[in-house]
């Protein structure tokens, strides 16, 4: 309380009348990293360590935002957990709090699925990188999902001209999505999606049968990064959920110092 | 000569008719690191180490690219300085290699301008990020151009509130441009801007008379991020070569573990 | 149990006859990232996500490791919380499990603490990074910690030469432990001493009266990287439960686009 | 010369006494980067952007170094070209100008090497890291170099337990080297034993011809990264050169979302 007439007695430099006639879209803090816990569709709660960033619009007339309520909003909300669908609740409340027109929030975090192994069926946890951009004005909330999976690409020009080999090499699989309801995803859905467009799946744990039922398959399977483009496409239009994405695969080739990449977008109109 | 009439008999699986339907609007290589000599306005040369994203469009019955010419391309336009005004034509030449509609490079590479100490003068060379995005399509060659300068900004609430100090920063100032040219930009123009838009420059060297004048320029003039994103747009306003710029300041907060920033962006309608 | 019919008869060639006579100190994976439980000494459990090195020493005559098996030990550890003083127990099942005669694990992860801001106790946490690399041979278990520790640092020599205002920015604190028992920490016991070693210790959120108190007792308390070297050399002569110390202290010069820093190393000889 | 009788008249806090008894053995400047020339064993100049590190010793009654004096040492430094055989003066330079016992280097940087494609002969340029870490102390220079070249792994338990085809992928080779003559190194040399130690080298352009070439080499040349480890160690042993050296062989598995690693090191007695 004591402290509360000390700040009353300070002079609040962020509120004062900005001369200069600009009004910031975006101002807040970034590199914020604080522990949530995750809710899935099916109710499990993963303990996640995120990296925020979180930002309000001014207006013209403001000098600046008042940044340690940004700060204070999230360790709040991060007190309980939350599924993906709540999210509008938080940016709602950052509006609130810090009295703007408009929120955008990032979060960058891990979260871990499952991939056993193909034929031992040995558990195991594949990390999924997870990217959540939302935005919030007038009520209105947007969001954008991106994903990074890894994958396996095998070369359908080295095994086509080569007599026996194919070269091949791990895959990032980056993900852009905007489903229908807008609300940011969890990647549960699309890793099944991921492992048939891609040579092969990437697994935790292979045992040896493992090894050569992945060796095999992805022998059979060749597959240019703009193969795994494609299919991943096709998978894609047929979820049905979707507003709007983008695929891109970028394969860390064997044979070279830098990576081949191949990208799609699509808007499906909705 | 043989290794052309191998090359003849071997399968050429990029060439193969794709039946999925979809055309690729970027496919190519990316994390290219070559040497490189860029030529600025007054016809100086500068070596630079560039990473290079480098694609193009394939249509929907092309299996792949042949992006071994995507390199080839790189290292003739390499073995000659080149001006930034010339981007076009390697462009060009990319989409005539690759029998292509449409290409794209992205140029990542540091460049070095001319700090010298502000009181003894000490040479001194600051290093910013340059980031070049371009598109040639049909004739058309559109580009943006990111730079990453270091600036210092001093906290006005913090100047305001306490009897005596100023907590103060390294901030980095993004700034995203598209001239009316179209064409992709080297920083010289843009370091005296930045220097003046924050509470003050970074210097490579200071010696006590610099440091003594560096920091009571900057007690002089505390700015918030906001104020740094501000000032910088009422600059670039004024340089009336542009028709599109994004600002962006991030200060690397002393007094917490995260970053604080403020973004602006304007279309001038050219 | 088909799978281990099937694996039977899978040549193994990880155990045929190396004829190169070399045997190697340490043979695993790195980069695998997991969930773990980490229980600090009051026994309160932290969830975290791991980046784990793991390796074994295999015989001149072996050819490979079975690095399988170093992934299953690490998800089996992974079921349960342990406390940093159980890190033995796992390296002494990956020794059983590869039948080696060493083994080497390093664990890096970010550890949260308590960190209110100091007037009006607003609670924080600070992301401290832990970097734990044991080894384990023949019965004997020895490790090392880092962490990095945020701080701040005000520079002495621009107060002095300055009528007003002084040079601050936010320093890395880098922290190297061997302790008597040779066993891994957590960092709880450390960040009151980084606190103090530095002009100010660095917060999650910081009300008006705070910015005031942390910016004024900076402005008091100036500190070149050298002084936090020493300072915190003191402190941690006192701990009296180390055989072995480095400090390191990197600042981010707000004033240069490059960092300065401090080093200092002492073994106690015990 | 105004600018000199100002700096007389400010406190000199770095030459301060200090009382806390604790002499450091480095203290500087790190993330400093520059333009540099390098001149190899045959004349031969390569522009190079640097990354430094450069610290002195200060004695117990120091309270800190003069910094700046490091970054103009580098700088006069970097006004000609240097053969790696002349970086003892430079250190040397360091001692006398910042009054120390002992002065210490780093410096990163990229270095481009010729790497055809095999067959068809195509030129083409690959990347390799340099980091050099350099020691003057009372007229002695030690120094050590690691190299990160690229290469290929073919795993051997793969193709031998499959039925066609084998996993293979992109590796990190890392080399520390510390030559009888103490001083660093450029990459030259070691290269032919890099890729003879793999299952193949990497190139920067590869037409089919040379794809064909790389894949069927790879295929028919299995290695473990602990093969490598032990190839490159034959290798290395019969230079003759060296009194000390480590090698790393990390595969980026394709088949993982983790990497495989093989360590070995060994001193010569010389």
């Amino acid at each position: 309380m004591n402290t509360n007439i000390l700040a009353a007695s300070l002079p609040d430099v962020a509120m004062e009348i900005d001369q200069r006639g600009i009004a910031l879209p975006s101002v807040g803090i970034r590199g914020f990293r604080l522990p949530m816990q995750m809710k899935n569709e099916s109710g499990a709660i993963q303990p996640v360590v995120v990296e925020a960033e979180v930002g309000v619009s001014i207006t013209a007339e403001q000098r600046g935002a008042h940044m340690s309520r940004l700060v204070e909003t999230l360790y709040e909300w991060a007190s309980a957990p939350h599924s993906p669908q709540e999210t509008p609740e938080l940016l709602s409340q950052l509006v609130d709090r810090l009295q703007s027109d408009q929120a955008n929030l990032r979060l960058k975090f891990l979260y871990f699925l499952s991939q056993p192994a193909p034929v031992t069926g040995v558990p195991g946890l594949l990390e999924i990188e997870v990217d959540w951009q939302c935005r919030y004005e007038k009520g209105r909330f947007e969001s954008s999902t991106r994903f990074l999976f890894p994958g396996m690409t095998l070369c359908p020009c080295s095994k086509a001209i080569s007599e026996y080999g194919a070269h091949n090499q791990r895959a990032h699989v980056r993900l852009w999505l905007q489903p229908d309801d807008r609300l940011p995803q969890l990647p549960e859905a699309y890793l099944p999606m991921v492992n048939e467009s891609c040579s092969m799946g990437i697994y935790p744990v292979l045992k040896r049968q493992d090894e050569k039922y992945v060796t095999e398959r992805a022998y059979e399977n060749p597959r240019f990064v703009e193969d795994v483009a494609r299919e991943l496409t096709l998978r894609l239009r047929e979820s049905n959920r979707l507003q709007w994405f983008r695929v891109e695969c970028e394969s860390i080739e064997s044979i070279h110092n830098h990576n081949a990449f191949a990208a799609y977008e699509e808007r499906t109109g909705k």
